[in-house]
């Protein structure tokens, strides 16, 4: 249903972004890079959840030094995110990354660039240009009132597109997040009009597990329904873990990727004659672990239930003291309501 | 920053929706209303969590009959859930309900739709027409594949609209929710361009807290973004209250409403050398009780943090062992880790 923007397809190890490629899911650990060992198990239990490319902060020699060997270890691109030296990206590069984040604005003259750009292009490795509300540069800034507005966001991205593309380097991938999720929105629709790119999305410190999902809900899914995104990353303060699932639960949700569960069920009323909140918790979570897409349904009333729910593969309607298990819309069988939970699991484990 | 579309003004009790009014959060009883006392309490308790307009279902007359004593112990308008029988809704008025939810086309002959729109129209009382996935009515669907596709569910809810016009009645507010949410985000905005009646976001069937927030927040967010809606009710498999935090939450991200604190919090990463993940649940904990419009930062690094989070009224920025307390963007002293959550509640008590 969604018309994606045409974005240029750019190769991260062994993944694709951009043009037709699916969203891919990403996060970031927050283990010490150094740590090799903490770092592989981290993206090793991400990737299980779902994480497609993980990104690692390098903050000096030490940490860069370390990428070839985490990288040898995990099975998903290694990003390597880097704040202003030239060296730690020429280190990442020749340990092996897949892809570095950098704006090259804030490198230094032209000669590291160039020097840094050359190296990426030799390895094929693609570079991300990070903006975000807290790195647009004083001068641009100037102009906006000192405001990291939606078109100051998208003039220093374009500003660190053009140092790039002149040493002809386009294997660009672009992020433009703000803390505000009016602004991240309108950045994007903004820079998504001026290059071919694809985007990476995300809302940054979009704030705790609860506050930052919703946030990034808003932000992320408003933009990919719009068309707008070609890889996602949802920032929570929280276990990158979380990140993932509700990476996923996004895509899930605009029906831009399958994997697991999609779970609905209906707010319960004066109607509602089955104790369903407990039900409905009960089945999303003895269902979590599936990567298989189903879609279920808990409902709370027989007469409407099975109706409204058509769609759905596999779904449970409550009467009084029983209910209903459907299928695609049709009733199988009734059971009592002790026993709906049982043999829901069992019918969703035959498909 | 968002132009919100133009619309008609409807005044529901003490509240008006539409037009410039401030969109507000609703949310629906789930409790059985026949039982006025437990109804009481779960509204009182609603309205102190930031519920605006509440919903009841009205199953039969004798929970009708009950309408009037629950409207006389609570302070916000009630609104009363009906399908089908008319005799309901005359009750419900009656009784002195602030507005009603129901579909005209499924209430029989005209004769009965005049009824009720001729006791609706002396009361001053509004009509909901809530149209979803499930109710569109077949004779609509049989043109759409038997799918309630976002043109199905735009017809249907027009269709109710001439009901009403019919006999002048013009005190109208509409719904069109699918439990899709490309399909509610794509019906909302056909909707919005046919008619200047206000319109009642939400996403149906959204699910569980966790899932249904997700789906809620992506559907109303988008639409509200773009300047759709003017009340909004997120659906959720919980407790209300749960339903109405994050309605709340929905609309301070997009700056349309003020309440209580916007919290901003870094993602942690290989930089941080604080445990930010604790501090930050901790300062949304703390400060959950607070209604008064703030916004507080919660950043990983001295470095950034306090100028990444400028715009925050106040802020915390961890360092190694330390962390800094800011406002506005500016240092206002180094403090120990074990101390800042302490001192930073102290500074926010002092705003």
């Amino acid at each position: 249903m969604i018309k994606r923007r045409e974005t240029k397809v750019i190769k991260i190890g062994s993944q694709k972004i951009g043009g037709n490629n699916p969203i891919l899911v990403q996060s970031m650990c927050n283990t010490d890079t150094h740590d090799a060992a903490a770092t592989v198990k981290q993206i090793n239990a991400l990737q299980k959840a779902g994480c497609e490319i993980i990104r690692v902060a390098v903050l000096n020699m030490a940490a860069a030094k370390k990428l070839g060997q985490i990288k040898k270890q995990i099975q998903i691109p290694l990003v390597a995110d880097i704040h202003f030296d030239y060296q730690l990206a020429l280190e990442a590069i020749q340990q092996g990354v897949d892809k570095i984040r950098i704006n090259p604005g804030n490198i230094g003259s032209e000669d590291k660039i160039k020097m840094v750009v050359e190296a990426a292009k030799k390895k094929k490795v693609p570079i991300r240009i990070g903006v975000n509300s807290g790195s647009v540069e004083k001068r641009i800034l100037a102009k906006y009132k000192n405001k990291a507005t939606a078109l100051a966001l998208t003039e220093s991205a374009l500003y660190h597109v053009k140092l790039l593309e002149k040493f002809d380097f386009k294997d660009i991938v672009i992020s433009i997040k703000a803390s505000d999720v009016n602004r991240t929105i309108a950045a994007y629709q903004l820079l998504s009009k001026k290059v071919r790119y694809p985007l990476h999305l995300g809302v940054t410190e979009a704030g705790t597990k609860w506050i930052g999902t919703i946030k990034s809900a808003i932000g992320i899914g408003s933009l990919l329904n719009q068309g707008i995104g070609d890889t996602i990353r949802v920032s929570l303060t929280d276990d990158p873990i979380e990140e993932v699932r509700v990476g996923w639960e996004i895509l899930k949700d605009l029906r831009l990727r399958k994997r697991g569960r999609v779970l609905i069920s209906c707010p319960t009323c004066g109607r509602t004659q089955i104790n369903l909140i407990p039900l409905a918790q009960a089945v999303e979570k003895a269902t979590e672990h599936i990567t298989k897409p189903i879609t279920i349904a808990v409902m709370g009333c027989i007469v409407n239930g099975p109706g409204e729910a058509r769609e759905a593969d596999i779904g449970v309607a409550g009467g009084k003291g029983v209910g209903v298990i459907f299928k695609k819309g049709k009733t199988l069988r009734t059971v009592k309501e002790k026993d709906l939970l049982k043999e829901l699991l069992a019918e969703i484990n035959k498909l």
